[in-house]
């Protein structure tokens, strides 16, 4: 046997430390504005939904921050996560590429999310905090979280957009297993959910107005915080043991990445793979093509444009400077439920600003296409999301075997499938179509963000 | 950082062989025999059903077979598979007890089976066979021949329980993403089937009857064969690099297990891990109790007579002697699925009546409460079949807790829960109750299988 098709390490090659790629950019990301003053948002206004710990997290210039012990132990559950040389489905390809895949469907919950849920989960029940709220659409980050909170004792109350509540009613379930609460949204809990009720008793919810319930719960109760499982900078920072990780193995078998390439909704599993290979490239080390992949329904890198708007719906968050679709911007029904965000994570922003990554999108039947071919040949079922780099891998590979390039392609595979199947039906049934650019919609939403200097 | 919580090995330390326990028995298993003439049935008989490979490991006593390199090549996609240390389990139990779990849930299909899934397709393939077919139950089995077959080209045909059908159609769709075809059974497409759906249109199937359809497929086409994921001796076989991985794991932390439990449906996940355990025992160099644990609605060992019966109800199969509760006792619905067969493995039988191995049956409520313990401690979300020996854990720990004893314990979580999450939600509600012992049921059963002597 001569390379291994799974690369491992050990529980002591796990990294101790989470990159923070702020220190290193040529100049930082744009403040977040005060959506009443559009002066810069400080810590103080932030205190009534998150703990101090991750509030000096999304702010900090530092590169390194150490990960407490309490945390290791629980990333050891099944962190360092694989990276896996993909040979069969290299062979079915018939490319000279060599594709890696990171996966990250080994955890608890099935994705990358527990590896900043627990963290926030820690932080919070270190600052004597007794319950967390979020929302959950696709249910991978309100699964991420119920587990997270499991662990420290502190309850756990998720508000699922109500299509998603019934559409996957396993969902609920897996977070009731950890001992979560989980409500249907809109909900009569909260002032925001009932006046959404008064006017559409049917109301299929949104994930804009699931924040709206979970953030109002929070913020009117003293133990109470809200938790976010993606965009933000803390967030992303948690996610670069991935990263870190696959540096090290590959490293293990002598390669190194010429594309990397993962799927963006909020960013924070592509961060999480890239911003540590970034460094790599800031430095001179390295030299790999960097590149998000999106739903080409909902383009915010490739169609968005850069600009201070919302991060939820209601246009009640801080204003946040991303690439934007308009935050009223409502994508189709797409079955990858992660990457339907209209904005994205304003870190990762100002890097495709800065011109150190690029975007694609890709429609979503041939993602599809990729993902049971990658079943059929690697075997996992992945998740609506990563299909969309394995769509871009695949793409890349094809190129290779027309060139004879033997490039390394390394791949973001976030999560499993087992909870999504409905989408492979859906597929298989022929029901998916491929969903061009809502060029028309995005203007109309664009045209009703705020303009704000900067 | 001392011990670790995941103790893994490379791919170079995978097992290469199985191991073949008939070779270091001190009496063979008896003979199956043919249900016509109770004659032990020959190589010829079993022509029809099973490619040669895989009839001569049915009946081989060397003690070691070589794993093929295709096989080991699949293998790899998953294995080995970890070894736990529950250090939060035993804390949350404030037990001085060592807990291990050996995780076979890592594997593409979610659980065990995938071990003698891919041989069994390896060995179909590489003798001409065009086509598997199956029944599969509670699903876990179908869906590991379907990722089988997707690996060699195999088409792959499943009856599917119509209950089961009906209830998880994401098991269903696990396999089509797979490339395999799925129908309900009873179906049109077999005599077998129509007879029943003749008689009672709305039948929602049996493991016995799918099996029938299943065999007569097969039996009527030279290119296809059927495949069978328990009870036989070579699929016991294929399980037993668990329990060498196992022994490999324990000994690098340099621990030896004083108790192993596992649970017991067809016996393969209990003599894959215990079966190099026993050889270790048998020689002298290890002395662990182990036990099988199976259902209190279900108890084919420790309430079932040790007697010839068929293998399924109709009574089409061959005459195997094994502990039955009765070829047509029809168990209560629980939801361990895989635990509802009314036999057992011949061979692990045998193991039993030779006293190298014990028994013990725990009812369905305590298993759940030891799956959500598990789950909310460890992450791991349990099939409901694994709780079992969880179960059996937990009490052997809590006896610990009052004695001061260190043992080491080790269990068998032979898979995740994520297409089970019905199981949960009905335990949550409180539905669930505690079947006790089916004394008359048996009884009655008992009083129609037929007397073989020997």
């Amino acid at each position: 046997m001569a390379e291994p098709t799974r690369i491992l390490l050990d529980e002591s090659e796990m990294p101790t430390r989470w990159y923070n790629i702020v220190g290193d950019l040529p100049e930082p990301p744009p403040p977040v504005l005060h959506p009443g003053t559009h002066e810069p948002v400080g810590p103080d206004d932030l205190a009534p939904l998150f703990p101090m710990a991750l509030i000096a997290q999304e702010v900090s210039t530092e590169r390194y921050i150490d990960i407490p012990g309490e945390i290791l132990d629980i990333y050891r559950l099944w962190r360092p996560s694989p990276l896996y040389r993909a040979r069969r489905l290299e062979r079915a390809l018939g490319t000279p590429a060599r594709i890696y895949y990171k996966y990250e469907g080994v955890s608890p919950a099935g994705s990358h999310k527990p590896n900043t849920a627990v963290p926030q989960a820690y932080y919070n029940a270190a600052e004597g905090v007794r319950r967390l709220t979020t929302e959950t659409g696709a249910g991978q980050w309100g699964s991420a979280l119920a587990f997270a909170c499991s662990q420290f004792g502190l309850d756990c109350e998720v508000w699922q957009v109500a299509a998603s509540y019934l559409h996957k009613p396993y969902r609920k379930s897996l977070m009731e297993v950890w001992g979560a609460t989980v409500h249907s949204s809109p909900s009569e809990l909260t002032g925001a959910g009932r006046a959404i009720l008064a006017e559409h008793p049917d109301s299929p919810g949104s994930l804009g107005i699931a924040i709206s319930e979970a953030v109002e719960v929070a913020a009117s109760d003293p133990g109470t915080r809200y938790a976010l499982g993606s965009v933000l900078n803390h967030v992303l920072l948690h996610q670069t043991v991935i990263g870190e990780e696959a540096l090290a193995q590959l490293a293990k078998v002598g390669d190194t990445p010429d594309v990397i390439v993962g799927c963006t909704g909020g960013g924070s599993n592509f961060a999480g793979l890239s911003f540590p290979f970034l460094r790599e490239k800031l430095a001179g080390r390295l030299a790999p093509t960097i590149r998000c992949v999106e739903p080409a329904a909902c383009p915010s890198l490739t169609m968005g444009e850069y600009r201070y708007d919302f991060g939820d719906t209601a246009g009640m968050t801080p204003l946040i400077k991303m690439h934007t679709l308009g935050h009223d911007f409502v994508p189709e029904p797409i079955h990858a439920g992660g990457l339907r965000y209209h904005g994205m994570s304003p870190l990762l922003s100002h890097i495709l600003e800065l011109g150190l990554v690029e975007a694609e999108a890709i429609a979503q039947v041939e993602c599809f296409e990729a993902g049971v071919l990658f079943a059929r040949t690697e075997g996992i079922v992945p998740a609506p999301e990563p299909p969309h780099p394995i769509a871009a891998a695949i793409r890349e590979a094809k190129r290779c075997t027309e060139t004879g390039e033997q490039k390394v392609i390394l791949t973001a595979m976030c999560g499993h499938g087992h909870f999504d199947m409905g989408a492979y039906d859906a597929f298989f049934r022929g029901e998916l179509v491929d969903l061009d650019y809502p060029k028309q919609e995005v203007r109309d939403a664009m045209a009703r963000v705020p303009v704000v200097a900067g």
